[in-house]
């Protein structure tokens, strides 16, 4: 298994619905497969809606820097090695709520979280990562 | 109600799912609210990956024209009066497989379905609405 | 006089408005400026939100071609002499709705109208022309 | 309600532009209804025509962030939370001028004002927003 299901994109989605629900903070939640093309999304009422390309740029810049998204932020600061990475590849975001997905060991897909604060996308996408 | 809720989305969504299930054909299926941005999706698995984008603008394309999308194939062609149309907007889908969502006379989302036969992707599409 | 001031553009508009509330048909106003850049806008309610791109990229067309859109249109078919001149100068729309505002025969801006049938587009345009 | 209609957009610009004139500083001033589509919009004589573009992304990224713009300005800094979030969504704008429309508590709308400083566009916004 090398890609996610659509039963199992639904339920890393479960998992993270709940717990934001559980924070009080409605979210956009987008999980994609292992080649960054999406494939199933929510937003949950009340989310704001810039967020739904955000948590799709999120889950899609996991895949493609093959990292949690969160990470790359203080390698694109001005002055560090990557400054303006986040331009490249058709636009990615640098800041946390994008994961991998993965099943014993192998990348199956990442989940991208955003609408609240960073360390609360982070705390719901890490939410669905524990799905599975 | 002027905008769709996540929960009648992903109601949409299922019985649009079921249907697909029926004729035997995975579908990529998105719901939009009634300015036009993502509320729910999901890509049935082996839907074909094209049509991650074409369902989304189709949906899209359904509410910024307020028509299902299959209504403009004929005015878009080739010495038609609206040739030229699809590049308009960002973009639009002018094949059938987008449709308004309404209650009560209002438009409140669009249902887009992409990765069949345009017949198919209207029958799954028409589920879709019938669900409200 | 070579460029279109705010209170002339407002008539403008206001003219061609009174005509498609004449006519019945709610729609996107656009005019532009002898530069191609908006200068004020109208979409009237229950206009379509696809028109509001198209509108101004009529008005915008007429100012890069000095001439009305619908004049493009037999030029831009299949086999014909400038096939595929919509895609060019970040997309132009080559039905009607969109004329050249002139006074004393200099041009001062465009008008770009859409949401109606094209005729419709092109009777409410001109009737913001003839304001002038 | 939750869309404005073209009646109230046009007397937020009024009441907006009545501001610009009393400051001396010539302005863009756009609204848009929930969705972030764009219902009117005026230039006043001598505002830039960067500011045109600029304004109108004001008035978005007020609806997708549902927030003023000027709000993000401190989040979007190197080193800090949101770093990057500009480029997302299409590009937003992240200084100030832009400011949602709300009538009874809920966002009808929004209204995007550039052309001058930072200042004098939340000025002129701040008085579109009163006039509701």
């Amino acid at each position: 298994m090398s890609c996610i299901s659509l039963p199992t994109a639904k339920s890393v989605i479960e998992a993270a619905t709940a717990k934001a629900q559980e924070i009080g903070q409605p979210m956009n939640i987008a999980v994609v497969d292992d080649g960054g093309h999406l494939v199933a999304f929510v937003r949950m009422d009340g989310a704001i809606k810039a967020s739904i390309d955000i948590s799709i740029r999120k889950a899609r810049t996991s895949i493609l820097m093959n990292a949690p998204t969160g990470a790359l932020m203080p390698l694109v600061q001005p002055g560090a090695e990557l400054y303006g990475l986040e331009q490249t590849s058709g636009g990615m975001v640098i800041f946390g709520g994008g994961i991998p997905l993965t099943v014993d060991g192998v990348v199956v897909g990442a989940i991208g979280v955003s609408a609240g604060s960073v360390e609360q996308d982070c705390t719901v996408a890490q939410a669905g990562v524990d799905a599975l």
